[in-house]
């Protein structure tokens, strides 16, 4: 065979262990907060069946999907004329019954109702996995990348969003990620929906509502009106959007609006609750009640959340909200949930770019010893075996080479320390130890060693 | 949409908290071990294109692989002649040009030769993740399953064979598994077949000597006749096969078979040293000289390793080898590597049925907070905050629900402590503290709580 010149799929990536590294200590401090609140990690198949999967996403993520090919005989009885015609989507769903996961979401609502018996609710699960997306790769947008999960199933509490926002908080101080906090709820903009007569087209303002920070209130307004919304409602929505001040102003403006509408007056409820109970929480004016927040996703029924870095303007770090019929659809109505998902890919570039991430977190071998040759090496693997044993990482370069391509292995791999043991040394039982990073030499016995290398 | 039934895809599972809980303290136990000895972790895509993944595992492994439906219009310039003739070999080709990855050993040999300018070699790598292969699902086999891989490419030297060998018996001691690790060498494979005149079938000959111990010497002669072996060199095999006694009579004994080829004697030559390099390691007999020791993966050259439980007859729980040039097929000829491949769902299957856990894998919440109403909430969540800086994993029920549903959750997630606080407890500034193993309850400041439940 000719060789290849190897490649991974477009949209991929390798990770290397310095990236790997710093990855870990994202996953690490997420996973750390998760658990310390009293979540439990759980994992599902990379692959799930179509039917669990398809018609969650909107018709964009149906086309998303990857899609796994039957095993075996796999065009079996698919239809000769859907061939012939090349309709793509009618023959997928005749040669492919599986696809990889998309989100977490839809997974763990699949998970809870088929564990439905073994499980104690309210359950509060974390998952850290990664997600398949067939997008058009571009910077910053890639087709395999990780979630990490949060959520809450089981319980109407607002005490859950409480915790989730400040699960939220914890974590970017963690990371030293300044960021703000935007919260809104559902039944706000389902009653302005009422409110200005476009209750049944909810769906659609809060599509184009979610834009306004992107593409502007002009193109907004356009954009509603090609929807066929009729130019008055579109002029008496916006005044609404508009309302300013403080958290607790905004909100009082809004429920003298929506006072005659139930669902609105939920969402004023709902909000006031969930403002008094973040009192307190985070730095002042982090956490901000904002109408115009709308987020894609259908499913969500009451509060929304979104995280935005302070520093850096990249999208949204981490988003969520509460679901109250996720589980409906796999048979399991009223159950109501709510949920937060950290996008690790994105966290990982506003620290690279903001420089945020310690110095240390290449977890390396602390200690290099020189290979002078056979004679020395069952001398040497003793010691190694005693310092693996004080929990020091260290390893014997496994061939004789030249000194300093050996130095150099060990400058590359970053181990900042390295010691070299000649006939000399091995005679009197000491080490001669070099700093890696000041250039500084000693002779030591193995017991000073230990103690100079320790952490 | 009427509801569906939710389910996994055949030969697929879900880890739930429990499970999770016991994984990770096997990849935990493996990754410490890796990485004290100098390993670095990478991670690959989940899918490689098949250009990478074909022909690498030979004609079954190409059946088995998991292939991704090309997106958007697959079918495109496909012949639609193979459609009608229904050819799913030359179908699949023209419409997958991905697949999902059927090991760690071929990905990393693509990742070494992409990124050979940024890797100081010897390259000591671990990598954890899960692979898919379309087996036919059955007890102990699955369609996703994980691998922990640790590998050293670009060093000859047999030390890197005792490393892994030394890593092995460092973890499966720190998991409690007793084992036996197995040894032999393709080269001394290769000189049994020149010496009985079969150099050209030492495929088949490793293939059928690797189920030895599984169908049989009666069996494996059968099969070895069929395959057009003749009777007169099947006669010749065995009694090389069968040589007896320790390690190192063994060897001696093959050595003088086999010192007529010079591939032969260089097994020899290598096992004698590995033996040698190995001495004091692990406990006395543990790892055994095994000429019968085959396994099946074409890409072995030289030492091959394989571990097996000494107390459940499960298979090989951690496999592995010396393969000269798995990277010359993506250009890059002439780099010997060695690595060795643990099984963590075999791993966890011993430990399970050894009842080997120790009794604290499930990191769980340590202190559950009984709800009993809004009026306290603000209370107990200073308390909360407080607890998780002490590291002191906490919670409060989030709703006001009936105390026996409370006490409930606490036992079904195994919550040592539940803390109740009633008018009179605040009022006085105390905590009822209720341990839910002893039963026993006591009136507490917080001080005293979290002196007492802290770990």
């Amino acid at each position: 065979m000719s060789a290849q010149k190897p490649s991974v799929p477009k949209g991929t990536r390798d990770y290397s262990p310095g990236v790997m590294a710093r990855r870990n200590y994202i996953f690490r401090t997420i996973t750390d907060t998760f658990e310390s609140f009293g979540y439990q990690p759980i994992e599902t198949p990379a692959m799930e069946n179509l039917s669990t999967l398809l018609g969650k996403y909107g018709e964009e993520g149906d086309r998303l999907l990857f899609r796994i090919l039957n095993s075996g005989n796999f065009p079996g009885d698919a239809d000769r004329e859907d061939w012939l015609n090349a309709d793509p989507a009618r023959l997928a769903l005749q040669i492919c019954d599986r696809g990889l996961r998309y989100d977490l979401t839809v997974p763990f609502a699949r998970y809870v109702v088929q564990h439905r018996n073994d499980i104690s609710f309210p359950f509060k699960r974390y998952q850290i996995q990664p997600v398949w997306r067939a997008d058009r790769p571009q910077k910053g947008r890639y087709r395999e990348f990780y979630q990490c999960d949060a959520d809450v199933i089981g319980s109407d509490s607002l005490l859950n969003e409480r915790e989730l926002i400040e699960i939220t908080i914890g974590i970017f101080a963690a990371l030293g990620i300044k960021c703000s906090i935007k919260i809104n709820n559902r039944k706000l903009l389902s009653g302005i929906a009422s409110q200005i007569g476009l209750k049944e087209r909810l769906g659609d303002l809060t599509t184009s509502i979610d834009k306004l920070d992107k593409i502007g209130r002009e193109k907004v307004m356009e954009e509603l009106r090609e929807k066929g919304i009729p130019g008055e409602e579109i002029q008496r929505l916006f005044p609404i959007l508009s309302v300013e001040g403080g958290n607790q102003d905004k909100l009082e403006q809004l429920a003298s609006i929506l006072n005659a509408d139930t669902e609105g007056t939920q969402g004023i409820t709902e909000m006031n609750r969930l403002l008094k109970l973040c009192e307190g929480l985070g730095s002042p004016g982090q956490i901000q009640f904002d109408i115009k927040l709308a987020r894609g996703l259908n499913y969500y029924t009451g509060t929304i959340i979104e995280v935005l870095s302070d520093d850096l303007e990249i999208g949204s770090i981490c988003g969520g909200g509460r679901y109250d019929d996720l589980t409906g659809v796999f048979g399991m109505p009223g159950v109501s949930g709510v949920g937060v998902s950290f996008g690790a890919d994105r966290i990982y570039d506003v620290m690279s770019r903001l420089d945020l991430f310690p110095g240390e977190t290449l977890s390396s071998t602390r200690l290099l010893f020189v290979n002078f040759g056979e004679e020395r090496e069952g001398y040497i693997l003793n010691m190694l075996s005693r310092l693996r044993k004080e929990g020091i990482a260290s390893e014997l370069y496994p061939d004789a080479a030249k000194l300093r391509k050996q130095l150099s292995y060990a400058n590359n791999k970053n181990i900042p320390f390295v010691a070299l043991i000649g006939e000399e040394e091995m005679k009197k039982g000491m080490i001669t130890l070099k700093n890696m990073l000041s250039g500084k030499q000693e002779e030591v016995s193995l017991e000073e060693m230990i103690s100079e290398i320790r952490l």
